[in-house]
């Protein structure tokens, strides 16, 4: 009843995160109805995609590769950025989130998955050797750890302390109240942070 | 900060029903950085996607082109099918739906839109003309209103039957209380209308 094509379509479409087959024939439906130019164009975008943009090889953000097939990303390249401040995130939406605060004067890395011992993520599945040795080339002096403030990204946070807390200063992004939060309807562990974090008013 | 070619893929991806810049940007990392093969393979199939698939030329169905570039979907080329039957639906998704619930032996006609004189949609915008073109050709019989039992859905069928009452049996779908449904959780409107169109049991 459906055409081969269409299937295959919407099997690769329901691999995107959080796209079920359900959404997954919606896109499909649209791109062929009433997408006008969509799917060509997006098409010929997703074929060379791999081609131009690849992670970074030092910090793992996204990079469009030059002409000889290197990618570097514009962080990397920055040469105004401070290298002995590496910001470690747990993934590319992280470091474009923080990079979008411009609060950030120094380099990143990013890990791409946290510790997380309930799924079987170990530490031997982090890129731990990876940033041992970005710490040494770089003479990193602090690492900012930016992993989110869950169960996984504090159990991160500890592992990294652990690791590394000999070689470099380790700090830990502040968790409590957001800007704009009302106090009334923030859960207790984050008013409880919010309490222990407390810093004098100057 | 971000590369020309990854702005212009959530640019694309965001012009998918229900995504968003947010949720086009995640599409995007995914493709790059964790999807494996799919950019490619996702690519590949959308270039090609026209030429294999387009709309059903008698229904509006989705059909796979043949070598002659012709496009006739299975249920028109299914000899079996009653053609005195006609089932007219909004979309292709409406189709797929009730081709799946297995009761229709008739053919469908995918209208596109509803009705909707808020949206500005009028009577001109649908395709009357096609649809009684293909009453005469098929000598349809009887025509099996299958737009949703909403507002526009509604208005679009008494059109239809303004339109075609005098040249063929009109009928619409049943509209109540859906199966497994419980009445203590259906809405006024629905159990007002299962009671309306209640059966005798025989």
């Amino acid at each position: 009843m459906i055409p081969d094509a269409l299937s295959r379509l919407v099997h690769l479409l329901a691999r995107l995160p959080g796209v079920g087959e359900k959404t997954a024939q919606r896109f499909a439906l649209h791109l062929i109805g009433d997408g006008g130019d969509l799917a060509p164009r997006l098409g010929a975008e997703l074929v060379s995609l791999m081609e131009r943009i690849r992670p970074c090889v030092r910090c793992g953000n996204i990079a469009e590769v030059d002409d000889s097939g290197h990618a570097e990303c514009g962080v990397c390249r920055d040469p105004r950025r401070d290298g002995k401040l590496l910001c470690v995130v747990a993934r590319v939406q992280d470091l474009l989130a923080v990079e979008r605060s411009g609060a950030m004067r120094g380099r990143y890395f990013v890990l791409g998955r946290l510790l997380s011992p309930l799924d079987g993520v170990g530490p031997d599945e982090l890129p731990l050797g990876e940033l041992s040795r970005r710490i040494d080339q770089d003479g990193v002096e602090e690492l900012i750890v930016a992993t989110p403030p869950s169960v996984d990204g504090e159990a991160t946070a500890l592992l990294l302390a652990r690791e590394f807390g000999t070689r470099v200063r380790l700090s830990r992004i502040a968790s409590g109240v957001p800007h704009g939060g009302d106090l009334e309807f923030a859960d207790m562990i984050t008013l409880g942070r919010a309490i222990d974090g407390r810093r004098n008013i100057d």
